[in-house]
């Protein structure tokens, strides 16, 4: 997109939101309290009450219940949330605009995988054999695909993050030294996925390791050999799961949550962060597992009390 | 390897196991219920016997026990995972067949560094200089080895892995400003030691940082400056080791747990994973340090219990 | 630096300490007990005691206090632990020696961004297009600056680092994907910034994310966007911030810490690891939050009364 600056009407259109005020010429889109006059902002609650006194901005975008609360030129649309998601199409621009379609020269592609004329593959990336990726897709610098891996149309994987190596898998041998269990399966990515910077996706050992459509992971999430990721998940970043687990759809797993391996999560399963999760869940719902943060003092006597609860009943 | 296929007969030997049934060809190896009659595959134990009754596998490999439980041709041995782990080497096939032996010419490789004949070296690697890498070892694709490593035989460092950066040391000064505590050590890799992909594993300040031979890392694992890890240890994704903190032989640490810096950890520890280690351990055994998950309406009263104990006695 | 050997008079002039004992040659610095007659060491407390009476060091670094424990010579000064800092400086040896200045050939640098003659760029770098880099900042290898990142003087970012990715931002459409919300901000990162290897810092949505000057991380630390993280702030390695978190001055967050988003953490927090930081901290001071490591037979009893505690009052 980027041939901005845009008429306020076109935005709108763009949206599907009605315009309230005057057809001003727009530029970018800011937060509230960064806007110029020359740029659109958008709100959807009372909440942002004391920045909206203060805002510069031409525009923003909001709901009709709210819509009272800002004076000047507006886009109306029940969802302002998503409405504001599509508004980010026209403002964006590429952040490896080096390449702008195509395969950067300054990447490794083997001769033996299949990449459409639409990819976009960034300068230090590294494609090994036998990888299929499909139309749409983006792979940003400095990526790995090790070889026999899959990944799906209009997919985004950033920087750093790595496709198909080996997980932990190991058996003690006769002189009690770690055997490694070769990994002879796959990963399997299917469409619209994204995949966020310096995560780790390992290859399953025997069968795949497969991440389902429009599952979205944030940085540095690591997915162990032969876990399933079901459809639209979501993770935040260092989320960790182990090897064989199965995550149903529509789950939002905290930053920094553990799961253990071989369980099963069901659909719509939402854990706040650095929780750890031992047993599979079956009933969707939310999950907390953090132990509260104190003033260290405070901490250290509950830290003792909890200790002594295992001795109570002896 | 992998001339596949195989008879049964040529694997039963390969692991030491004995046939029961016809010598088969064999192509690959799958899990018991991806695997058609032109697979190997593996059980141990009867609660496999709902993927066992459905399985199309042309073979497994069990122990005398549970033997009875497979009709089919079978290879018969005690210790099965061992026996599984050693049947992989036949099917595998590298993941990087890219460069199948030798330095990538994709590689960034100081001259400054001695690296034998049958080392490995993937695309997008940076070896610095005063790099010394053992007979036999493998860098997969874009890791980063900075100056004064060295790294044992027969190891394996996956994708991303970074070793030898600087850790975080630092000094208040005059103007209370972090002054840089310039790092003077190394990073000793022994033999036959495996890291997972995008690991960090620092060089020591003063000494140097120490992973003994046979340790076994998983992704993104963090090894501060100093530490020494002992013999076989393995370490699950994203443990994250503090500074001079010591590690013994034969440990088993879990995901994403934290061990402080300075501590002295005894040999044959297990400690399950998201466990906050910040004592010494001077006693074998299992550990764990994890707060339970809780549906999130319980665990909301479950904190502001915990919260109340160090005000009871107040 | 490294014109090394060095008098102990050069040594004690460049710290600022007084010379007590013979100017001998120094030609590395090493622990009490590695190092050798040629070494200089340091200590400032009696509890190194053990190895003040075995260690081998030619010099030791010391305050007035201290010098009593140890016979040889010494360089004496106040603050102990700067002055080693210092001393460093002198034994220091790049680990990227392979480019001692400038940038790498190997490295993939837009023509479309700016960097002054004394930048150092390790191989296999990628910086994209509008990148700023201030004098004397060191990228080491591999690492990732997406387009839009100002980076300012003698900053130090360590390999595999990323920075200038999108952050995890999405908004549910009416089919019930995810439609990406496009980061249209940048990261700016003040002067004397350190950054540790693997580390993730994304843009900003609509405004930036800023990491103000004297900020050190440690490896894999993960910044969302539009944080903001203050003047002389230390992370541990894994600590992970959510997205647009404010937090203070002079910070010490511990590794594997979690803090959630949309929190504002005032000046002078310290924060042990494994700690999950879920609301905004308004006073200084120091706070915990992991749970406490026990034996796993306890554990499981402690666990078992804590999940008990939710029920009781009902």
């Amino acid at each position: 997109m980027s041939s901005k600056p845009y008429k306020l009407s076109y935005i709108a259109k763009y949206i599907g939101a009605s315009l309230d005020g005057d057809d001003i010429e727009i530029s970018s889109m800011k937060s509230l309290s960064s806007a110029s006059n020359k740029d659109i902002s958008f709100f959807y609650s009372n909440k942002f009450k004391e920045e909206l006194s203060k805002t510069n901005a031409g525009a923003v975008i909001t709901d009709k219940t709210n819509s009272k609360y800002f004076k000047g030129n507006k886009l109306i649309i029940d969802n302002v949330h998503l409405a504001y998601a599509k508004a980010t199409d026209l403002f964006a621009e590429s952040t490896f605009i080096s390449e702008k379609k195509g395969l950067s020269p300054d990447a490794f592609i083997s001769k033996e995988s299949r990449l459409p004329d639409d990819v976009r593959v960034g300068p230090g990336c590294v494609i090994e054999k036998n990888v299929v990726i499909g139309k749409g897709s983006i792979l940003f610098p400095n990526v790995t695909v090790l070889s026999n891996v899959s990944i799906g149309k209009n997919c985004i994987i950033h920087s750093g993050t790595v496709i198909g190596s080996d997980g932990l898998g190991f058996a003690k041998d006769e002189n009690d030294q770690w055997k490694k269990i070769n990994h002879l399966g796959k990963v399997i990515i299917r469409n619209d996925v994204e995949i966020g910077s310096n995560c780790t996706i390992d290859r399953g050992v025997l069968d795949d390791t497969i991440i389902e459509e429009n599952v979205k992971l944030d940085d540095q999430v690591h997915i162990a050999h032969n876990c399933r990721i079901g459809k639209s998940t979501i993770m935040g970043a260092n989320a960790t799961i182990g090897g064989s687990t199965i995550i149903g759809e529509n789950c939002m797993i905290g930053g920094l949550c553990g799961i253990a391996d071989n369980l099963v999560i069901t659909d719509q399963v939402i854990v706040s962060p650095v929780s750890f999760i031992s047993k599979s869940i079956k009933k969707s719902g939310k999950y907390s597992g953090s132990a509260p943060l104190m003033p260290r003092k405070d901490w250290l006597k509950a830290s003792a009390s909890y200790k002594q609860i295992s001795k109570k009943d002896k």
